[in-house]
């Protein structure tokens, strides 16, 4: 058996301080977990001058090649984010035979396959357990541990920033740019927060979800996404009037139409175990056709938790290397299933209008649903927050998007209706 | 790599049938994932003339030998119950090279070292995913996901039949008595119902997560045990109005004074996690020292939850021995933890008490409670349910176990206290 486990860190940022101390403060459990010491030989940053604590200055380099041609480095850690060059220094790694472990989502959700070919090409491996859902153990569950079901339905509260929010917004009543400074203020958001709050970091982890629940690959473009920003106040407060929250949810169904992969905002029935993943939690729930529903939660984010998942990978990645064995499923994507269009899913939904407010408005609404197809489970009509006009507030039955999307039309083109405020789909356990 | 797996299985009642089943449905996703079918060669069964649905009439045996003398059974699947002869097939089955699957906490609980000394020495493997928790992972990703943390809690709704009947006694209203009765008539509680209202089940779980989440042994007889057998709708009314549930909990702390293990009912705030779990699902709640909290959270029990965890055993068995490798940790028992006494544990108590309905009675037990050491967070008198009597309920600040107990007996020999009615422990987060 190999003495002694050096890795190679890519990025010394929060993550990459989190590993460090993690490796340190849990070293003794690690040396008996793996069988041998686990030891950060170099460590690639920009400046190698900049102290950071935690890592002594004799390790830091400014150079990838440091790490990629020392023979002594068996495992490489990439921590950088983003898709350049972490994706080409993993590919150099994994040729170069060593062991990959990865935070990185936008690589895996991108470029996943051409890595795991690389891997197995060199007889090596590349775990990414922290690219989702941060500390969560949800990739080694879903690989290994729901293997013997066919999944047909994930859906996780995957973004800790936009999950912050809609639960200060629910709590406090406050608005959305109130929400998002405090957000950024703690540093639960970033300075440009666009990929957060717009989904696309939601659609990265739902791609990779996806993929591997539905042994078919995801692209990132075959996702629909849409983020928080349109989410008021008011919306929130009719969510709980109604016995919902709101969430964004990252969705993934394998259905007869094909894989349906999606982010956007939902009304969330406030008993469904992801209705109280509150703050900078984070949840995975997934049905499969043997365990039916399991749900996985935890902190999406952090130095120390998303290390726990790091060094969980690390040490799986130092006991193949000391046994001389590659253990990991590799990709799974076997099948290349169709892509079902948005268009055509079916959910309920939330619609809420601004309406005259004069008699008679409530029931030439519910008529023109109905003439437009739509059927209603509840209307509700209110002039509490709006002077001169009034509110009103439907759910639907369940209907083909597209349809919706046809009624809504049609909805607002009426003399009556001034403006449509917002339209959220309604997680029901009906919608495909 | 090896052509076709095939297995033993022992039993084929619920588990055993859900087993065959899975392996059925999902075959096509299985031959994919492991590489190889896997086929049930022989089963055992008591009495193999009675016909049962999804076993062909020609594997069934009634003797054990016919299995374990079979050269071409690479695995055997326990799925008997019960301590013998479950543990001695297991053990023989280990040392004919065999690898072993079981869903069996009796046997992993008490004999889970012999089982993983014997499968180390003939190099082959033992696992058991589907021993806690039915269907939800949980055991591997202890043993693989959380091992790079130093994990310091772990505390779980392990055990279907009670959560079932507190969740009704909490919906409903209802006694326990009559959620008892309903429990059984849908199968949710066995004839003897002992070993899951009296915490025993509980308690093996227990030890079994407690044993892998510390390092350490902790045998059966270290656990303090209490059932929910004392739980009225009154506490579970109490509970309510002061923003509590009602749950049996599995709970394991790691703390200085030693490891304490125990089961018994509590009040859990209801924005706890584990608060929001009902009916027959389980789920368990950890936290380690880089993670922080996480949770995993599924049904407990049934025919295909339970079979998707044993099938993934069996796959991983089915993998490691088409790929000649030994890859599961084994006993991680590296330490040997003194034990902390459930005296010298600490805790917030709920305490209900029938008193003699007069005036300064509520004023004479607050004192009575302050004069032997225990600090009151709050107090309600209420005459609500009783006649010509008057209940306090009170909820103490975290006091030690051995305290409390001291101050209970003043109490209780207060010339105006007729009947210490409950004390319930209150999960406050801070109790040790």
């Amino acid at each position: 058996m190999k003495e002694g486990i050096r890795i190679g860190l890519l990025g010394a940022g929060t993550v990459g301080s989190g590993t460090a101390k993690v490796l340190e403060l849990n070293r003794k459990e690690i040396i008996e977990r793996v069988g041998t010491p686990i030891e950060i030989r170099k460590v690639l940053v920009r400046n190698t001058r900049k102290v950071r604590p935690g890592f002594e200055q004799a390790v830091l380099t400014d150079r990838f090649e440091d790490i990629l041609n020392d023979p002594e480095i068996d495992i490489v850690v990439e921590l950088l984010g983003g898709v350049h060059p972490a994706k080409e220094y993993m590919l150099q790694a994994l040729e170069a035979g060593k062991a990959v472990v990865t935070a990185n989502k936008d690589v895996i959700a991108q470029y996943g396959h051409d890595l795991f070919a690389m891997a197995a090409a060199h007889h090596t491996e590349i775990f990414f357990e922290a690219s989702v859902g941060g500390g969560i153990p949800i990739i080694t569950p879903l690989k290994e541990c729901l293997t013997a079901n066919r999944i047909t339905e994930i859906m996780g509260i995957v973004n800790g920033t936009t999950n912050y929010m809609l639960t200060k917004m629910s709590d406090c009543g406050s608005d959305y740019d109130s929400v998002l400074r405090e957000a950024q203020q703690k540093g639960y958001a970033e300075a440009d927060p666009t990929a957060d709050v717009g989904g696309l970091d939601a659609a990265r982890k739902a791609v990779i979800l996806s993929s591997i629940a539905f042994n078919s690959r995801v692209k990132l473009e075959d996702v629909s996404v849409e983020g928080i920003t349109k989410i008021t106040p008011d919306d929130i407060a009719y969510a709980k009037n109604l016995g919902y929250v709101v969430k964004l949810l990252a969705v993934g169904k394998d259905t007869e139409d094909g894989i349906n992969v999606r982010v956007h905002p939902v009304f969330l029935p406030k008993d469904h175990p992801l209705a109280s993943v509150n703050g900078v939690y984070n949840a995975i729930f997934v049905h499969g056709n043997a365990i039916g529903d399991a749900m996985f939660y935890g902190q999406g984010a952090g130095s120390l938790p998303t290390a726990s998942a790091v060094v969980a990978d690390i040490m799986r990645a130092a006991s193949d290397i000391c046994h001389d064995r590659v253990t990991s499923t590799g990709c799974t994507c076997y099948e290349d299933k169709p892509v079902c269009p948005i268009e055509k899913t079916s959910s309920s939904y939330y619609v809420r209008l601004l309406v005259d407010d004069e008699p008679g408005v409530l029931a030439a609404i519910a008529t023109a649903f109905g003439d437009a197809g739509v059927s209603l489970n509840s209307v509700i009509q209110t002039s509490r927050n709006v002077v001169d006009h009034a509110e009103i507030v439907a759910i639907t039955h369940t209907i083909q998007h597209a349809k919706m999307q046809q009624a809504i039309h049609t909805i607002e083109n009426l003399p009556v209706v001034d403006e449509v405020r917002n339209i959220i789909r309604v997680e029901n356990g009906e919608d495909q």
